[in-house]
């Protein structure tokens, strides 16, 4: 088999045709309706369906789980867990932070993943062990910023209205500690960790396809990843990177 | 004079260059160490020095005003208003969304400005009549949303922990009512209200070198910008677009 890293920029290239298609049809925005306004686009359904075609004839045998499409062979060994659109909110404001998640599950632990970010061009792909970012020229490794304590570190959250009553004060005294915080990033966050440039994130709410992708890009870059109490399983939702 | 609009086109170009020396020198970020952090980097002054050299060369009578550098013959007629990095927060995350902002104030009122965000290549140009995206292949006319409903409304505010005892909970009414809510994008916001992807920002705690650029892109869009108290007048910090 080529080398993972060379799968995730094949499956880049293939959402970044479907995102410049589904920019030109329009993006036609819909609330899915469940609660917050939590919109989907024409360019959530293309990426999900490009990607779901060119996984299935690489790897027919492999599993698929998708934000938009649901779960094919879910109980396969290897799984790819999808989400198109990362960042949609951020992407209805014409914003550039929305990105693309795949991650690759190898009975069920997340062994790679791709955070692509198209608007900005840049490809960041891990394995657990190396993160990297693809781009013309050749691709450059990752290291985290290193940065260790609370008043030097650059927060991140998605929306700091999202903590329930129990998180929402041990947020607030990770903010006033921190150096500076940023907001609605979503998966963006975690490839600006990988890049060193960002140093903490605290989120609550998270589903499989969101964590599933950012986990081995993180810990690839020698980062650390887990939920709030100091385990590794984000099963729970709540996570800290 | 060649047109105002060509005027920022050939500012932008400076302001460009002068961002890349930066980068490629290393942006050194250092706290302004008053209050909350509130960094200020090689970039914010090699762009302010390139910025005055040029419009010193172009126009020896004006006035200059600039974050980093103070104040030029600030009692002429016309006065240009600087702010060679506004988002300098998201620059050392490696965020997108900061600007180079550059407005043009006669007789004290904001008459024509830029929003240039350099990583996006998009330059934002308004006069308070017209608003321009300027870019290779020809400039494109500006209209905010026309979205009149604040159920529909995407809300930008920079931080919303900087509103006082007083705004605090009209902001909070305001985030509820709204559809959805972005944080941190500075001027980028007022190019996204120029474009009609987002559709109100509410700040406190502007500064005249933050809203005197804002002022005739929002309006050249057809926009409304102006306290919060439904006036024009801006120097109390107060905004809504």
């Amino acid at each position: 088999m080529e080398s993972l890293f060379d799968v995730f920029a094949d499956l880049s290239a293939v959402a970044r045709i479907a995102i410049d298609e589904a920019f030109a049809r329009g993006l036609d925005p819909q609330d899915k309706g469940e609660g917050a306004y939590d919109p989907v686009t024409e360019a959530d359904r293309s990426v999900e369906r490009a990607l779901r075609f060119r996984i299935e004839a690489l790897f027919p045998a492999d599993g698929i789980v998708g934000e938009e499409f649901g779960a094919l062979r879910s109980d396969a060994g290897r799984v790819w867990s999808l989400d198109p659109i990362d960042g949609t909110r951020a992407l209805v404001c014409g914003l550039a932070s929305w990105t693309v998640l795949v991650g690759l599950v190898e009975d069920g632990r997340p062994v790679a993943g791709m955070i692509d970010t198209p608007r900005l061009g840049e490809l960041v792909v891990g394995d657990g062990t190396q993160t990297l970012l693809l781009h013309e020229g050749g691709p450059r490794e990752l290291q985290t910023s290193g940065i260790a304590t609370l008043a030097e570190a650059r927060l991140s959250t998605t929306d700091p209205y999202l903590f329930d009553a129990d998180a929402a004060p041990r947020f607030e005294r990770l903010r006033k500690a921190a150096r500076l915080t940023r907001y609605g990033l979503d998966g963006y966050a975690y490839a600006r960790i990988a890049m060193g440039t960002i140093d903490l994130v605290a989120e609550a709410g998270l589903k499989p396809h969101d964590w599933q992708a950012l986990v081995p890009v993180v810990r690839g870059a020698g980062g650390v990843i887990g939920n709030w109490r100091g385990g590794d399983d984000l099963s729970g939702g709540d996570g800290v990177a």
